[in-house]
């Protein structure tokens, strides 16, 4: 092996989830904290003990190089305390992962974000939205199958995490798993037993790693060569999501909504249906956009657009309910949380809340 | 052409959707009554005007034939006063619908269901689990483009869920979409845009339109050879679906609970869980099992099953919320329904909802 | 409805497949001639009635009209005798189909061909090569059941294929099938059971039909402003297709070669690979390509590219053999017919094969 | 760690392949002897030292376990020498790779063969039709890229081929490739760029490993209970195959089959379709089949299987061609190697071919 030419840095935060879980007693799995580095540290493919020693990493610090890439990735881990399980994460987790970005952001070439998937989406949209002039990349992995266990999943996601992270120059927030590389607010955690769980229904995969790696440029964002990062922390939390169904109550809706949530997502029937001869449901979201509500509307199918091709959806569109058009329920919810915090009037939100930020959604004329 | 051998019976309940709408002057999809069995009339492979004559079939009834069987189908369509867009389904039409067929079961040899595809899961979990005993085909089918446009799906829809309905044995609610045939309460609306919009993720398909036409029994039901039909038609409205998202507050679960609803859908995070840190939900949810409310876990997944591998997991089972497994959100809803009006104490229910009725979940140990 | 504001016209050239077989007394599908337009004109959806008298059409034309468009199209149907099962296509039908469109060339916005499905990738992608500067759409379809029999895949086809053709300024031979268009020279015939056979496994779909009609102008090739049609009809039959296995014997491919084959496509292991072991058949290869058959590799894979990574592979460049990349099978055999027709020297062959003509492959670096 | 409660052994054979491969100085990938065992002893994953010592296990042998078991495997690498590019590999490796299975049979719990993956449909394909009354799992596996690579698909397949080698108790010979097991006859490698290469097409995966490793046993070959391994090894090498293409000559096919080939498998169009106009072709396959060929038909699609519904099929039949269903090409080739080397008589090697040996095609009626 001929001498790297060059060094890469990556900073990998990791909040927990089962990549680094052990089983307890009763074989359910837990976090296990402080001991994911020093089991990585035991991986060849994650730490490389020749590479250590020619480079004097410090102690803190792993290294390690891919093939393909005549650059070696130096990087440390920065562990959460407590590790979260992805079920727990909300936007102030958000808020603290984007916090310890922006305060290393020129300090190292690319992040990895080690989480757990249940919530994967979640977090990875709220991170696309909460980057502006973002021009690294963010990279979000996890695992099905504990580092700890054998075989698993987690050692080739972290590797190409840091890959991706170090030298693809992708200016995004990312979901990387199962060798694609995926638009962070695009992804939908599809299953809950396959390890290839993660798909992005309505938008192309970045990258993907095959017999060789690649990168689809026509597909990732541009990199924004003017303004430097800025970083939205101030999230609302009033924001909420609520699934229509059949026998969904006024009572119901008026209380969800009531009084202090600011944002919902209705996750609607087809192509952005609710029951349109139900006034009882329309008044009750009429008078929640009268007073400044942002109601925005998502379909319950995987793949598609809320569009305006019914009576039960243009209905919606005139109280004042904003198509998110084929964004996932995730995105949607992230994005209201963001715009919410970032704006208070509910005209500025609702316009926002129309433009594409981060590729998060094609809009259909 | 020889004379078929031999007459089937179906009879088409035409509940509405987009398969019979027409355009209003915004360009909007809106029902248009009495106007589909006229269209259908004169479409030649939906009624063959030969055999009308040969067979004498009466003016409200209509007759076709396939070329893969010798056996003719006569048919005649019920069609609803008002029409219903998909959206406005409720539970009260599940009931007419169902009582239709009861009403009717003994002079048809099946029966196809003419519906908006946005609810159709809803409707078709519904009515899988209000029969039993069934012995007949019921086959739900619709369309994405309604019968008078040019090209549309709605003809070939029709005509194959006819064949289903007359020819097949299949003793299921079935959903027939883009030539496949599902079973009814494993469906799920995947696609709003795409004509081949449905899918089963969690089952494999029943029967499959190809170059031929084939039926794969070991997926079908086995005929209950006992027992004569029962239909189930008390039906409880107090059931309610609730997508978990990380902000969720107390007071929205706790009003969104309170204080009449008898059972509720909970969709959680990957593979069953919650916010397992969150004493306040955790509090309200307890408290809602004790006080005999059926709360059942789905996944946000589209694949998999919820199942029991964390803490954050384990924590609903400890405290009385129902594993639905791989249940489609659908399903479990619908089957809470019938099981609400069915039996009224909560220990029954519970029991009933772990129970497989008509093959809607797969049980893992 | 209000009267289409304007006239498409559309030259259908019915080749014969099972599109509009018959089943003889064995139930063998055989070719019938002289009745699938008088069929066609029984089905509504093909032939408008009120629309052939409005426009007073003639005789031997049919008419019909979209929803989704104000345009009706006029089309005549040329039957060829004998109507040929697709098995019994080569070049000289090829020859037959390409003048009849340039003869006709100016008279109609576009074009359908009507064939069977088993050869259709050879005859798409022969005609993609034979005609440059094309400006006018040519789109090839047929059907797996008979339009004859009940249900049918054929009149939807038919009618898609008829609507591409006259309105969709695709500048390219394409084949529709299931809802989807695909370049010609990308497809394959992926099933022989199920209706949706087709797919082009290396290249995205060029159009979909679904809830409204999608044509995806990246992915479609430029139209060329300047250059009239050329139609380059001279082509070569003195070329073969030879699938690389195990025990291949010297004489074998020798003989295959042997001595008025002037081009091969040789279907090779994985990215590209024979036996390298075997001097004896890089031998009988060299001296081949030494006396200027122009020798041509694809790969068994469905899907990736002819690469240069092993051994194996390394070889055959280095004995002359051109890499086809990630062409079909049908594209490569169909390019070196109409190259080795076109061109004498087996060096202007050599780099003409090496061009991409029209789309049908992808040149990896 | 709990001691594992008990020992399985497994034998595995390097045969060559990318699994081991290093690049050369033009980097071109080439067999690398003696290296692939000293490098899996430095994997974590693959050799366990903590086990090694406390099972005392010696030199040559390795030792690892999987979480989900409590059986620890020990297994020792036979090495070929000279390693094989898989392009390279016929009957004489099948032959040997068999023998040293027979030889060993008694000593192991079961058996990985590491191969290239260009030609492993057909090692898996012969290897399944070699072996009689097999009681044991064979588990061929290789990789997309060397084990000397980060990353590198090689440990994790190594790693679960010797948990389904040991401890899955299937009686057959499966390709394990990304997470998924397949029956060995059925597989085909379908792309050359992607690491999830290969898929069986017209058969369902055996097992798959997700969150959790599932054994379809429904779809995996019963045990024979009775009767001891017998393994043919007398193989016919004058067995070939031949791709039908549209000008395919009289004397191309005649001095294909001429004068010592015994038996022809001909990758025929669509359902089993050949150019029925071709006189002059059926008479050389009539001859053939008249002279003792064994002349059997696959179809060109991944999908279906040969069938009966055309003149253009019928024809091929009627002079004796054989249906291989919906084969694969590589399966029908070698269990044409096997018949022919089994019995001599034609009608023997007919009624043979005719028979389902293990579960290599689907009869269709």
């Amino acid at each position: 092996m001929s001498e790297p030419a060059e060094l890469r840095k990556v900073l990998v935060l990791y909040t927990g989830g089962t990549i680094g879980m052990k089983r307890n007693h009763q074989g359910v799995l837990v976090p296990a904290p402080d001991v994911l580095t020093a089991k990585i540290k035991t991986c060849p493919e994650l730490h490389d003990l020749d590479l250590a020693r020619i480079y004097s990493v410090r102690n803190h610090e792993l290294i390690t190089r891919v093939s393909s890439s005549n650059k070696a990735i130096v990087y440390q881990i920065r562990e959460y305390h407590p590790l979260l399980d992805s079920s727990n994460m909300t936007p102030k987790e958000w808020v603290i992962i984007a916090k310890n970005i922006e305060e290393n952001y020129n300090d190292f070439d690319g992040f990895v974000i080690l989480s757990g998937t249940d919530t994967m989406a979640f977090t990875a949209s709220a991170l696309s939205f909460m980057f502006k002039n973002l021009q690294k990349p963010i990279i979000i992995t996890g695992a099905q199958i504990p580092i700890f266990d054998n075989p698993s999943d987690a050692k080739n996601h972290i590797l190409s995490a840091l890959v991706f992270a170090s030298c693809s120059d992708i200016p995004e927030v990312c979901v990387y798993f199962s060798n694609k590389l995926f638009r962070g607010n695009r992804v939908k955690k599809m299953s809950c037993s396959q390890l290839d769980c993660f798909d992005s229904p309505n938008y192309p995969v970045l990258a993907e790693i095959g017999f060789n790696c690649r990168i689809y440029r026509h597909n990732t964002l541009p990199r924004s060569e003017r303004g430097h990062l800025m970083v939205c922390t101030n999230l609302c939390e009033r924001v909420g999501i609520l699934y229509i169904f059949p026998t969904l109550t006024r009572t119901q809706l008026l209380s969800f909504l009531e009084p202090t949530l600011e944002g919902v997502v209705l996750i609607t029937y087809g192509a952005g249906n609710i029951p349109s001869h139900r006034q009882d449901l329309l008044d009750v979201l009429r008078n929640a956009v009268g007073r400044g509500v942002t109601v925005v509307s998502v379909t319950q199918c995987i793949k598609g657009s809320v569009g305006l091709y019914y009576e039960t959806g243009k209905c919606l569109e005139e109280i004042g309910v904003i198509s998110c058009y084929d964004m996932t329920v995730e995105a949607a919810y992230a994005k209201l949380v963001v715009v919410c915090g970032m704006v208070s009037q509910s005209e500025e939100r609702a316009e926002l809340m129309k433009q594409v930020f981060r590729g998060e959604m094609t809009i259909q004329h």
